[in-house]
């Protein structure tokens, strides 16, 4: 089977997704009987294109990684100028969908989910904001229409969490989950253990590019509370705001505290986690004093993970460990777009 | 739809099983339209029943656990005196495999899973038997037949190991994997740590039921291998024997080894582990000594888990953890039988 993909939005994870898909482009066709074209392409700075024969991706890399425009790549009779154009003349079969996170209100990517859904389109997207602002519209809509909307890729870096429940545990009810999903802050502390200060390793977050100019999102805990409202909404079944997260941030932790904290055998973690209540769920954002024995302890630098306490079995853990050469990032992520396509359409 | 079921073997884990389809009777109704019977049971010391109008599982399991025979409880026209009798003549969709497992042959459970899969019947099994010796024909005689061959509850319980990688990692390449695999074995290191001898923690083990009056399957790594074997099998498309595994058991790790190992910060676990080495894969089960930094470091007790290197994530790990009221054992292992059952007809 043939598929025709577009990208909305083609940063960093995009550009990672399209090496990616090259790369196993032959093991898609050999184990799989899937082959791809791409038909769209709508990014921020560098102009948008369409071609129905299909966009050369790496001269479409090469384009935008020296600063030029890919819109004179377009092969159509109209003129392409918007993503809303790139969905509706991409003849697309598979969306993904990477436009910027909005957290407020999660457009424009909700929009474009929606565009590409009505016209007949699987989605993925890496973009938490269209889980916690449009969940059960979009998995209606997109149900509707007999097609899938997929986000692996927003919790836990590409790592197959949803696909897991989705897949994996049949009829089980999940109670109550914990663990550390913000790997800004878990790098913060980790750096704090080592003797820095809390603004040194701010500074080293974003001289490797993971944290922001204004670090706000990641240490007061909003991502975190993003995660763990979009971890609610889907796994739990109930719908839940980052603003209902109950959410401290770690600038309250000193280095005196975490200085006091090694020298009892502790770490201090943000840590996330929601349970049941009743009908609702409690969800809450915070740091913690972890103990040795605690599997959250050995998390540390960009390593994150999550246990999961269910009906069915003994408390589940799943965690992802940096490696030499392998540290998450855009390409962690993109592994998840990757899969969401593939699991779609196999 | 309505699936009539069979059970080979009844034991502990059949019997958790039992008691968890009829707990989640009312839920698998209502979110995947699913209903069921149990038209046939085959046990080993409580002779046989198979009934098309389906067998009253309360009233088996309590003629069973009274010492007394099903066979009364037989409504049909031939005589039914053996598992194939109830294979043959059960009329089931789906039939779990819970006989003694044969680590030598893999029989008769092979035997049982071929009769099923030619009757047209989908086959989940516990039987790590069936995996290392059959699992290139079972699942090749599965596909012919249109039908799914699963054994979720081979490795870490009924955790879905397997589901994941089949459903969730498409297109990823599993370079090596590492980690704890037998329980029994962790419970002896842990209690050792603690000051019990060796010949004391084995006992402990035995008192609570999870290590035989001959524990050298446990102690001597036999169990470890086969479930690596049957990983590697599987994951890596590598068929390999629990014999090519090199393997060390913990008889040789002394009382003096754990308190020097404890004293350094460390800790004994056996750990198991493969790793693809051109187009074969070497595997070894052996004591090692694990650094607090390590994942590994506190599985302690009945906690297992392993550890997943593939060419497009970082480290990605799995754990379960023993906890209060839930401690593995059948009730976990009938997840994963009852996880294959919903996943292969939802």
């Amino acid at each position: 089977m043939h598929y025709k993909l577009a990208f909305i939005g083609f940063g960093n994870v995009a550009r990672s997704l399209a090496r990616l898909l090259m790369r196993k482009q032959s093991a898609l066709e050999r184990d799989y009987g899937i082959t791809f074209s791409v038909t769209g392409i709508a990014t921020g700075r560098h102009g948008c294109a369409v071609n129905p024969n299909g966009i050369d991706l790496n001269k479409a890399l090469a384009l935008m990684e020296s600063g030029q425009s890919i819109a004179s790549m377009t092969n159509y009779h109209l003129p392409i100028t918007s993503s809303l154009d790139v969905i509706q003349h991409s003849s697309a079969d598979f969306m993904f969908e990477n436009s910027p996170v909005n957290y407020e209100t999660g457009q424009p990517a909700i929009a474009h989910v929606r565009a590409a859904l009505n016209a007949g389109m699987h989605v993925s997207t890496a973009n938490k904001g269209t889980v916690v602002h449009g969940y059960r519209e979009l998995t209606a809509l997109a149900e509707s229409k007999g097609k899938v909307f997929r986000f692996e890729s927003t919790v836990l870096g590409g790592t197959p969490l949803f696909a897991t429940f989705r897949e994996a545990f049949p009829a089980a009810e999940l109670q109550s989950f914990k663990g550390i999903i913000n790997a800004t802050t878990n790098i913060i502390l980790s750096r704090m253990e080592e003797g820095e200060t809390f603004d040194e390793a701010v500074k080293y977050c974003q001289s490797i590019g993971i944290a922001e100019t204004d670090p706000s999102g990641d240490v007061d805990g909003w991502d975190a509370s993003i995660k763990v409202a979009a971890l609610a909404t889907v796994l739990m079944n109930k719908p839940l705001k980052p603003q209902q997260v109950d959410r401290t941030g770690i600038r309250g932790i000193t280095p005196e505290m975490v200085k006091q904290a090694k020298a009892e055998g502790k770490r201090w973690k943000l840590v996330a986690s929601a349970e049941r209540d009743g009908d609702s769920v409690r969800a809450r954002v915070a740091p913690e004093l972890v103990e040795a024995s605690s599997p959250l302890y050995g998390m540390m630098g960009s390593s994150t993970g999550l246990t999961f306490r269910t009906d069915v079995l003994p408390d589940y853990s799943v965690s992802v460990s940096e490696r030499p050469g392998m540290k998450g990032g855009p390409d962690e992520t993109a592994y998840g777009l990757f899969a969401d396509f593939i699991n779609a359409v196999k």
